[in-house]
């Protein structure tokens, strides 16, 4: 059983490599390379593996993961700029694909799995036409 | 080859154990326990898995399966409230995980796979942010 | 200049008269009449009507308008059952004209105008396929 | 008739007044006020009011209509930060409702009415679940 | 008070003039030119102006709504081709306009006004990013 | 680590065996064999598998994926009758199923894996309410 939570987030960024030239970064990354940044809506879809606990025939609690999402996610993300003021995007560059791994590396320490449930899947829209997966590196 | 086919229907339901106090409800589920119950515009998405046949070029006639869904599901479901009126929601807690669970039980017999579709996942939006994800037990 | 926010609740409700029988009730709301009722989760769109302040650039505070919203309207009726819970549908049928009619009420007086927004326009969605907008009676 | 057409652009923006500390700013504007910015997925929709053309039954060449959007719009706005790289936005707050106003303001002398269709309505929708309509101040 | 419902059909068409050449007609139309035609999923949004009635509390029976739209418009256009099986639309060019008006035409005898609901709008979207609007030549 | 955008095109089409009578045809296929046919504004998502780039922490770059979109797929789709003008659907029924495999087999010369991206999976939505999804036949 899988159960799915999105959430949202603003936040600015730009995609550029500091030990780059600005032609080089335009070459490899276009508009997205423009300083001080442009922003997005990133829509966010945290999937669990579990078992519906056979007493509350649950997977987990969505309040307690709104929470989570919300500590490790959505406070440190929401209105910020993501190279300027959210480690590590001051030295990785925060494409939808590293955002999505960092968003990974966040919340999977709290859904380990055994009893409770696992950390399935991180999705992350960065706008309405593109969305990465990501599932762990063993996934 | 995968396809996908929507449904909704609109129904009432509360989240709580008979065989708990209310204090002990409202504990777990917070909100959702409120008796009478409060209800949801809940979004089916059944998919079935299956090749094209050869010569019709589908893997099914997407107005059975349209057939099947209302029958099995919709009717039993649609301006109902479940806790009080859609077996075996009187004994079971009609969380979103277990009303998936009993779709897929009512709709997996009309889809065994063989010759033809097999029953592939039933996903259960309850909210535009919430959703689950049933593939059955051996999945 | 309008500004419109938008908010959610879940909520159950029948259509039905106490004083007409049930097949009465039956052949003017169908299935809706069902009890003890069914559920949608209900869109909600303010509209509020002002000029953006000179100073600040805001018609209003956009978190300000959410605690209104928040206490007056999905307070009182998230996860509630609107006929058993929420006066006055105890007594006026919960349609969805009644509903945003009562929406309107409640928000009116918090958006008289004048210096300030004045409330212009409540849309209200009952499923994906209707909504209603109410205006007040001199619109 | 009206006919609308959106177009969606990615930008960063603050809001805070330069001659404001920064505590009069988080007392007013929140989070929004947060340096060096944040960003949304703006979507806009542009409302233009005319009569089909009797012989092309067309209010107006939709392509005409992209490229005055792309130009005016898009093009200056996208991928930008608007504070920083959009006049009026170095002196004037970039409030959803000031960004409709100035789209508003570079669209309009295109459509004039007359023979031809006129501006009817800006929308611009920040996130979401909040969107902002300007009709001009005549309106 | 104002209430919508929505419907949808799937239709082709082309938008080319007869007495034109096929040069003239792709300057004028673009692709949208082609023979034999493409396609859309048409949404429409139907909106009904009237009073809730005092006893029942609605604006109209959205169940006869639905038969209308089914009768007047998805019926005679779903899975048609609108330049060949629908007319006026083998003399009349269907574009979104045209398409919109005739809509109203064929809906409007319905909804009089008076003691019941005058109809007051109808939406038609070609797809995600156009629609119309059409509220009758003395609106 | 996955990687989906979006694309639209419309296109009109009908599913009908040129090999069997009308009969036959409206008996399997319903509405849809109707001809000349009727249309859709179908929705696209791309899925690629693939890790992010070490150094550009991309797994493709977005934009060339986007012409590798427009070039194979949304130009000879978009605006066309897939029955008449589109190869091989003068042969092979339109099916959304053999729609998404002739997408597939258009896209994955392109998506070889290896160093670069491999394709992983097309959805094809024919209206908001049914979609395929295929991931080659050995997926």
């Amino acid at each position: 059983m899988l159960i799915t939570r999105k959430a949202e987030f603003s936040a600015s960024h730009f995609t550029a490599r500091p030990d780059w030239t600005a032609e080089e970064n335009a070459r490899v990354y276009g508009d997205s390379a423009n300083q001080p940044g442009h922003g997005h809506n990133y829509e966010l879809e945290v999937t669990l593996e579990g078992e519906p606990h056979p007493v509350t025939g649950m997977v987990m609690d969505l309040k307690e993961l709104k929470e989570i999402l919300q500590r490790e996610v959505i406070a440190p993300f929401d209105h910020r700029h993501l190279n300027h003021e959210v480690a590590p995007f001051d030295r990785i560059v925060p494409t939808t694909e590293n955002v999505a791994r960092e968003i990974w590396n966040r919340l999977a320490p709290h859904f380990p799995g055994g009893e409770g449930p696992r950390l399935h899947n991180v999705r992350l829209w960065e706008t309405a036409d593109v969305y990465v997966d990501y599932g762990g590196d063993e996934a």
